[in-house]
């Protein structure tokens, strides 16, 4: 398989993760996120939103979308549980996480550590508002669960670990959300996990 | 089934459509998505984003975010592929519609046709880019094929129509995408259609 990928995304990272809790081998294609000329030519017969990761199966189909990659490589696997809706659970966190969390605290990233060029004042605080309310939500729910869904460890762990361990970055203090603190030394301590530069 | 619903909402829509099309019955609560006071003392148990639509199984299990209510609902049944490239296909056009359709489309025609208050002119800018880009990479997919996945209709289908057919209540000209034009008449002909004001 062949992964389009960058070493400072968490969408990215996921992936990597999980690959490597599989056991499974892949190779690895470098994209500029701040430099994003060249786009359309080098995946947009590949990803309709050509963003990364993309990841390219061994028959050469193309997989876009970071948690639909996460779903097809845990299928059958102890990542995804069986029952039905422990399943649409791992969905709804993966859903929340792409909606709720990731533009909020993935995007703030972005501009201060990683593009640190800041977008007006009125996004950063739409952005602080709307990444703290993420965090409280899932404070609330680990406050009660080991782990997202069904007390074990899922790829809904996996998605929402990937940015959630570097909220810092975004400026986010995760010491106001102690479950969340001690969900991702639960998440880190699992066997094979690998850090996101790895 | 208990839905928490609101008749003006695409994401609300998506579930009655299936709902309409499993043929099977539920029961309607509707929340007030302008006025949001009150969230939190109605879904804070029942959904960690505390949106609408929320789905209540006949069990007390509570279900959020619309495509995840979806895929539970589609599971065996007609309106989801058993083949696994397929399903990761329509998870990848779910997860589309989430992070590069909604916050665009829904977002824009949320402010211009229901809320009536616009956010700043920078904010719809940027809506109108994203909504655009979105609206042209469907356009160029069904340009090649009948349905978004598998050649056949699914949830993905339903997911993007929901708010791709009312475009033009966020200022979309939709005939600037005829691929995209055509794919929503093949939806609307689908057995047991139901509009949004159904």
């Amino acid at each position: 398989m062949l992964l389009y990928d960058s070493p400072v995304s968490g969408n990215c990272y996921k992936v990597r993760l999980l690959l490597a809790q599989l056991g499974l081998d892949y190779e690895r294609h470098e994209v500029d996120v701040i430099d994003r000329s060249g786009r359309a030519e080098l995946l947009g017969d590949l990803n309709p939103a050509m963003r990364i990761p993309t990841l390219i199966l061994d028959d050469g189909t193309p997989l876009a979308e970071s948690n639909a990659i996460l779903w097809y490589l845990a299928e059958d696997t102890e990542y995804l549980p069986g029952e039905k809706v422990a399943r649409a659970k791992v969905l709804q966190w993966l859903f929340f996480e792409q909606y709720s969390h990731e533009p909020h605290i993935a995007m703030l990233r972005y501009w201060l550590s990683i593009a640190r060029t800041a977008p007006p004042q009125s996004r950063i605080d739409a952005m602080r508002a709307g990444g703290f309310a993420a965090l409280q939500a899932m404070d609330r729910h680990l406050s009660r669960s080991a782990f997202l869904v069904a007390e074990r460890y899922t790829i809904a762990d996996i998605a929402l670990y990937a940015y959630t361990h570097v909220a810092h970055e975004a400026g986010f203090d995760l010491s106001e959300h102690p479950a969340v603190s001690r969900w991702l030394a639960r998440v880190a301590a699992q066997p094979q996990h690998i850090p996101i530069d790895a």
